[in-house]
């Protein structure tokens, strides 16, 4: 029986890459590339700085990816550009099933459960269509602590006053996927990419390639 | 005063793309690509494991992330092709100036430092022209904590026997020397590949384009 539907922000409810847009118009040419460029360092800033025991916040990190993309494609960032590219941050596009999905869903507890930190995640789920059907947004930054850690995931369950298995998490993130079950989580992979499984041991209870398969859990 | 040189040993005294060759034999045209992805998958394999708190050795990781990097690449792979590949692992060649400059340095306590599993590393280390010149492997798998960990850095202080600053740590890789800097060894980043600086707030002490330029630590 679940009671709880927490949904992953970046990559699963929310395209990151809709900021390759405001890239491409700034360095045209090397727009897309200096996108994935930033997503790639972001995961592997903050995978990082959990490792080394050097926390810092999801903002601060993504400015700092943003800061080596540019460098690591040869073209100069102003700061009006950093300014309008982390803002571009705050309006990311949704996945075109993801509103009417969770307004099927609407009378669960629909919750986002996010690295980011409050600053950053909290603007862009209010700015969305979706922000009626949420209930709570859970932040890693609440503890210092990021996915794909126990420690996160545990700080969901005891936001959410439910038992571990009475939750449904979903992520499009292979990373975070594996971590939410391995933590004990029931699990829908929102395999977006077409991925191959990853070799990890651990599998997902369900695999989807866009949020529509979650209805099925109802 | 430096007492200790310590190596990190994949991309740093041995090249991991060495396998390319033999991958480029069984999988021609695709051998280049799966090479690629099979170092990128065990990299970030071992960080996952040590985040989710689901350790597992690294000969283990390294046989995962080569069936992920076929299984991407849409290749099959037999059991006699894995062997073949995980003992390609085993002799991995060095990098050209290795040998000269660690003769030179020879009169200093010369260490190897790895993640990799002491039936990978030790193997690896002895049927190289290097092993005379080695004093010491040490494997992260001695206490199941990978590097970047400060942990892990400070078990490979342990068994050294020095102080910290008395410590010149060199690494390839940028998430290596980050994490040695951090734990607070002395840093000689070997940027073979010239990439950019990372954007982590934290900066090795040397920068050089191969091993030869440490000599000046001498």
């Amino acid at each position: 029986m679940i009671k709880a539907l927490v949904f992953d922000a970046y990559g699963t409810l929310f395209d990151v890459h809709s900021v390759g847009k405001e890239c491409n118009e700034i360095f045209p040419n090397k727009g897309d590339e200096i996108s994935q460029s930033w997503r790639k360092k972001q995961l592997e800033y903050f995978f990082l700085r959990q490792l080394m025991e050097r926390y810092k916040p999801f903002d601060e990190i993504t400015r700092d990816a943003l800061n080596y993309a540019c460098k690591e494609n040869g073209v100069e960032l102003s700061e009006e550009n950093e300014e309008r590219l982390m803002n571009a941050y705050l309006k990311l596009e949704l996945f075109e099933e993801v509103e009417s999905v969770l307004k099927e869903l609407s009378e669960k507890k629909l919750v986002v459960f996010s690295n980011g930190s409050v600053n950053m995640i909290d603007p862009l789920v209010e700015q969305s269509s979706i922000n009626e059907y949420i209930g709570e947004v859970i932040s890693a930054d609440e503890i210092k602590q990021y996915k794909p850690t126990p420690a996160a995931y545990n700080h969901a369950l005891e936001r959410l006053d439910v038992k571990r298995e009475e939750v449904l998490f979903m992520s499009s993130n292979p990373w975070d996927i594996t971590g939410a079950k391995s933590f004990g989580f029931n699990t829908a992979w929102i395999n977006r990419k077409e991925l191959v499984a990853e070799e990890l041991d651990i599998q997902p209870d369900s695999v989807y390639s866009d949020l529509s398969g979650i209805r099925e859990w109802n």
